[in-house]
């Protein structure tokens, strides 16, 4: 399917930390960094897989834990894979369904073998190794599998942390051993909360796998802003540079901003289309609330010179009033229109890179 | 805007009473027999214009009183128009709003001079007069705007319904009188029941009057179909035959393929989308609910050979997982394929009229 080796990563140019990059998958190759739009069920919330790519999108995240609960993924390999299922012939990167193991379920029991849960829906058990993780994963055939990992709440102990840190390193020698699918790349993650020493244990263990790409994981978690940057500062130049570098559900526009100066390439967070969800629209300078008043007799778009399908056909006065009459072509528009904003400024991004003028963008962005 | 004179209906075709015709209008001509997707409040439900556009569609429908609550119709005037408004470049038509006073509101008061009732939103007090009615719809600028009219219900006495009849005729009289732009033209609408003469009384008081197109009203209240065919039989073809016929409304594919048969030129029906919302996808033969079990697994279009985007795409298996799982694309894609079905039908029909195949066509249709 590819000229180039599947798992190749190109890097195509630099500035400072910052690189622009392509990874070879078997839907084809994305560039980086990159903006991974959230389709935790197999779907974008409101937005056709059409749309998805004239917005920009060249990859989208799927979720291992939500598409076993329902439809389950033997059923989605039996119908052909995730990508016929899902109609995106693109790239497709799961998350293991470690966080949601650890953020929407109750009962769980966690050990070295496996963690023990309930399922949010039905309150069956399930049981996640990190090798029926993989089986999962390959059975939906996707592009990039990330294996399952132990993410620590923010407020945890050191111990648990140090814990978490041994499980994963763990796991993620089982999750390689597991792979049978050599078209479904592996990334591992890094874990060891706040602790920098920790973290750099994480990082040399999880890096000497061979990996095909890095993630920082926990983060996003709660923890306040400053602390995140801080991790990601000290550690995005440590992940092996030769590989792609993931910052796991980051995140605002100045947080991309300022990791991909420091290094990152991959980036996935609900922002752009939960925020869509709730009225808020990412214009230059933060965002509007279309549920405010002063928008309800507005006849400009949501953000002046913006390219998107809403902007160039609709006023602030349309959407506002289909959000408080409830319609559901509101959300659609909104979410267009901030997944055009992030991929847009992915684009600016890699430009502004590629024309060794991101010093000066990242400067004003992040002013 | 137009080289044709707004308001010309031309006849293109002819097989028995089945007609297939042109009418111009401000925003460009569409073809007769023509099916009206709904919009009630300024959109159609989780459709964008150029997907509405892309499946077929050259007239939309919207609803006066309902823009009338909410946004306003003098904030639409304010920002451009309905069209601007809502995005659609092409033709409009507007109900009037008299079925929805008379099938939403409470505590209406009726009299020949006005409609005095409350908002379903906020139970604010809203007067309609005929004039009134013009206004607004003038006000949102539309290309075919229905004059008020009184809908009895389907159970109103004879005494009843002959009152609505006179005061119809009352009000359309004062309907054409308050026009003041020229560019939207207006439809009157003949009532009478179920009774045949009071049906035949407004018919010759109504089409009397100069309208631009004429309308049967007061159907689809809940009447036996049979009942409903029988009325369609008996009048659709005394209205004037050079302007175009519209059956309000109406209905499923097989009413419309009767009704045409019987000289209608135009339909509106909620049918194709909220039947989408419920899951009831139209195939060849009737139509299947998604959430049925037997779907689940099933690698199949909703229906074999469609053009629409979704069975061009999409399995039955994927969209019974969007139900189940609550994803709006779910809707959305229900929508697309049951107004694309409904707007494929209409052309099949006009087809058929052409090549004198469609009296073949419709009795194998309503076999």
């Amino acid at each position: 399917m590819n000229a180039r080796p599947i798992g190749e990563f190109t890097i195509v140019s630099t500035e400072g930390t910052a690189r622009v990059g392509r990874l070879e998958t078997a839907h084809g190759a994305f560039s980086t960094p990159a903006f991974m739009p959230v389709g935790t069920q197999g779907t974008v919330k409101g937005v056709t897989p059409r749309d998805l790519k004239e917005l920009g999108a060249e990859i989208v995240l799927s979720n291992t834990y939500h598409l076993h609960v329902r439809p389950g993924d033997e059923l989605i390999r039996d119908l052909g894979g995730l990508h016929k299922f899902m109609g995106w012939d693109g790239p497709i990167l799961t998350d293991s369904g470690g966080f949601q193991v650890f953020s929407l379920s109750k009962l769980r029991k966690i050990s070295d073998e496996a963690v023990v849960f309930q399922s949010h829906v039905d309150g069956a058990q399930i049981v996640f190794t990190p090798e029926k993780v993989i089986r999962i994963q390959e059975n939906l055939g996707v592009d990039i599998m990330m294996v399952l990992d132990e993410c620590a709440p923010h407020d945890a102990s050191r111990a648990e942390v140090e814990a978490a840190v041994i499980r994963t390193s763990k796991w993620a020698k089982q999750s390689l051993l597991a792979r049978a699918r050599p078209e479904s790349l592996a990334f591992g993650i890094i874990q060891g909360g706040m602790h920098h020493d920790l973290r750099e244990r994480s990082l040399a263990e999880i890096c000497a796998l061979g990996f095909d790409g890095h993630a920082i994981g926990g983060l996003s978690v709660g923890e306040p802003i400053p602390l995140m940057r801080e991790l990601v500062e000290r550690f995005a130049g440590e992940l092996p540079s030769e590989k792609p570098r993931y910052l796991m559900g980051v995140g605002t526009p100045q947080d991309i901003v300022h990791a991909v100066k420091h290094g990152i390439d991959m980036f996935d967070c609900v922002m752009p289309t939960r925020s869509a969800r709730f009225g808020r629209l990412f214009t230059g300078s933060g965002h509007i609330n279309i549920r405010n008043a002063e928008h309800r007799r507005s006849d400009e778009p949501i953000l002046a010179g913006c390219d998107c399908y809403t902007c160039q056909n609709f006023s602030r006065a349309y959407l506002s009033h289909l959000i408080h009459v409830n319609e559901v072509l509101g959300i659609q528009l909104a979410t267009l229109h901030n997944l055009r904003f992030y991929e847009r400024l992915m684009a600016d991004i890699r430009h502004s890179i590629t024309e060794k003028t991101f010093g000066t963008f990242s400067a004003k962005y992040l002013s």
